[in-house]
């Protein structure tokens, strides 16, 4: 038995301003309009053929993920999901994945550990390496991926290949390497035994737990830890904060694959990337002619070799440059030299610095219900556009400083101000006094949309007294 | 006697996204937050001493400009305004101010002839070629200003130095010449006779008139055409189109200066610029020791000698870049190389061509009454910030598809529905169904703002039936 586990952890600062904290990498969507996550949950099924897929995750991302997910699968499938409440690497991520899969499965359950924001082109050549990977794992090995590398690339770490295995590819580990220097990079790509570390993995549940346990027995131990002390009847599961943050924040590289002696990797070409730079997004365009990709509204003027993404209708155009990639969204614009793209980090530190909203929120929020974009956001008055999914129903909320003017665009919404409930059409409005209890829900099977106009002196996300909700966050 | 004219012309496509057809160049505002026009304005009172300004502009402007001027200047100065229904260049332009000023002021009063969209730093400098060229605008001569060029520019036309005159840096013009290739650029600004031609004038009504009926009676006739054809008492001045068409569209240069006998020059450095890039407005900033200069919201990393402009909030972003402007806007940005920033009219003929809004308007609309904000445009709504001005009030009016819901955030609006009308203060709101007719006013002595959410299937600016209005756009 084979369960798919997908990590889906880091903040993709590398893709500002597209990738943020409330809305990071694995939530991009790519020229088909489907999300790099989206792309892994269906890549995840195919190679495992299994009909439950166990996610490890924030739990900030979790009614997205899950929405992410039913809107790609379908309702046939088991979305299982463990909730960090904060991030630990992926050491503590995978050890918690592995006992729940040993509780649910058995300790005989192989799991297959896919990152939720790469890429992979060639599905039938990873599913080839996939089933050699699972006839390596069945024989005790912690089984990792090897990238054939085409390029001498930097950003990546590297496994050196040691003696060859009885299966096709497939090698022992001789050496796990650091992301090297261009010149290292050079020499590795040439001598032919390097391959890039993918960090993606296979092993038997209780392979994988034992090699911690001898490996590494901090993680181990604390691992364990969370696991009694968690509830195991939730759904989803949540991790205790008090618990989690005794994990040590340590990779499964570190903690257990470079000492372990059953690590055996199976290499292939399988179109592989972790896109983690813009410069990696640009690539995946067709460019014209002059090298220039376009994603967007666009207009170039004697340049080349350019990658314009704009998604959210604004105008973008650029004259007499070169090897440039710009970034347009509603609230921010980058625009960086292509080999420079990795730099982007340094940004999204200064903004964080600067304590800028743009490091973290986009002008759309999402929320379990539904979504906000936020219209206008001026000192008398704020502007939203809310967009409620069918079923969903909001908090039955009190604001203290802020009266509420709702005008309904397009569905039917149901609306609880003080004890009237009454049904909200198109084209009708209403009024929501400060301090007066209030709800909007969907009852309907099409999506809400509703223009509310804040006035009032303070307008934050703070003053939302919270009196019944069904997401849970009273 | 002297009369400032202010030519109020061109659409300033170089300066795009910010400078556009309706709200041009003379409307940007620069580090001071000050308008080009209002600056023109201060100085073309402040070197002649008058209380009459006449500008010639497009009808499409008269409020707005009227605005600025009022803001800066206040009441006691007298504008007088000739609204042009397109442009025919400068020669008829000048016609026609000689017309006005010589029918209100006879014909012996001088004309100083200023563009509205340029900058002039050393206004003491100013005022003494002016001082030069009275007297010799006293003598006859039709007078323009040179200035002692700085750089071999190829965007500004020459004026080659004749025999000197009888005053300071006073001289006969020896030639009009063209914008040069960079060669002779060099050549003239090494040679030290020539100066930049910089698109200002002095002369006597009287003999601009008689120069244009000898040197280019079709413009002179077709200008006496439309002036007999026009409502003298018209207030403002409005040019008839069906007259005006029949205007030949010709410089003021072409037209008499290349041909007139006497035709001289008053030089000077006076800290002249026609801003007419980006490049040149980047300069008009003190840059770091990077050669960076940051309006607005803006990161640089690893980047030198950038400017980046960014008016309305939104985060500008810069990696590994050198020698850009990047000018953002609330929906466009443009990324050029500094020395390519004259090419910014290609990008604008692009827009026209694929009919974009962002060619024409800004998200922010000024209209008579004040100004709309455009905060969504979408199929099922579209939401405004209307902003209207203390005693203004809009046109009644009446929509044949979309209703509209008024949420007033500050000030008291007074409103017209159907056949109601009441006061609306801050926090309250009203409905206007489709086919109802509306007013709004502000009878206060504040800013009246309001949020406007339409529903309906349509939202352009052509479904508004106008029944009486006080701006004459019935």
């Amino acid at each position: 038995m084979l369960i798919p586990v997908i990590m889906s952890g880091g903040a993709g600062t590398r893709l500002w301003p597209v990738s943020r904290r409330a809305h990071p990498k694995p939530f991009m969507r790519l020229a088909d309009n489907e999300t790099l996550m989206e792309k892994t949950l269906a890549r995840a099924l195919a190679v495992t053929g299994a009909n439950t897929v166990l996610t490890v995750t924030s739990r900030d991302y979790y009614f997205l993920t899950r929405d992410e997910y039913l809107k790609k699968c379908g309702e046939d499938i088991n979305y299982d999901f463990i909730l960090e409440p904060f991030g630990r690497n992926t050491a503590p991520a995978i050890a918690l994945a592995a006992l729940r899969v040993q509780s649910q499965f058995g300790g005989q359950t192989k799991m297959l550990v896919m990152p939720a924001d790469h890429l992979i082109a060639d599905l039938d050549a990873f599913k080839a390496a996939v089933d050699t990977a699972i006839e390596l794992a069945d024989e005790g090995n912690l089984v990792t991926f090897g990238i054939d590398p085409t390029h001498a690339e930097t950003g990546y770490g590297y496994l050196r290949q040691g003696a060859e295995l009885g299966f096709k590819n497939s090698f022992q580990v001789a050496e796990f390497v650091e992301k090297p220097k261009q010149e290292k990079a050079e020499e590795y790509l040439s001598s032919g035994d390097y391959r890039w570390n993918s960090g993606m993995f296979m092993f038997r549940v209780n392979d994988i737990l034992q090699a911690l346990a001898s490996n590494s027995p901090d993680v181990y131990n604390s691992a364990m830890d969370v696991w009694a002390a968690l509830d195991p009847e939730g759904e989803p599961l949540e991790l205790p904060a008090e618990e989690f943050t005794h994990c040590p924040s340590i990779s499964i590289d570190y903690a257990v694959m470079e000492q372990a002696d059953n690590c055996v990797m199976v290499s292939g070409d399988f179109g592989w990337s972790d896109i983690g730079s813009w410069k990696a997004i640009g690539e995946l365009y067709e460019s014209d002619e002059a090298g220039n990709r376009i994603r967007g509204k666009g207009i170039l003027i004697d340049s080349r070799n350019c990658f314009i993404q704009s998604d959210e209708g604004r105008m973008v155009a650029a004259i007499g440059v070169n090897n440039l990639v710009i970034i347009d969204t509603g609230d921010a614009v980058l625009v960086s030299d292509t080999e420079h793209s990795q730099e982007v980090k340094q940004v999204v530190s200064q903004l964080n610095l600067q304590d800028h909203e743009s490091a973290i929120f986009h002008k759309t929020v999402h929320r379990p219900w539904g979504s906000f974009t936020i219209l206008e956001d001026a000192t008398d008055c704020k502007v939203k556009r809310l967009t409620v999914k069918p079923g969903q129903v909001l908090s039955l909320q009190r604001h203290q400083q802020r009266s509420e003017h709702w005008t309904v665009v397009e569905g039917v919404a149901k609306v609880r101000v003080g004890d009237d409930e009454f049904l909200l059409k198109a084209n009708q409005s209403t009024y929501i006094p400060a301090n007066t209890m209030h709800r909007l829900e969907n009852p309907g099977a099409e999506d809400v949309h509703l223009i509310e106009v804040q006035t009032g002196g303070y307008f934050g996300e703070d003053d939302i007294e919270r009196f019944e909700d069904v997401y849970g966050r009273t």
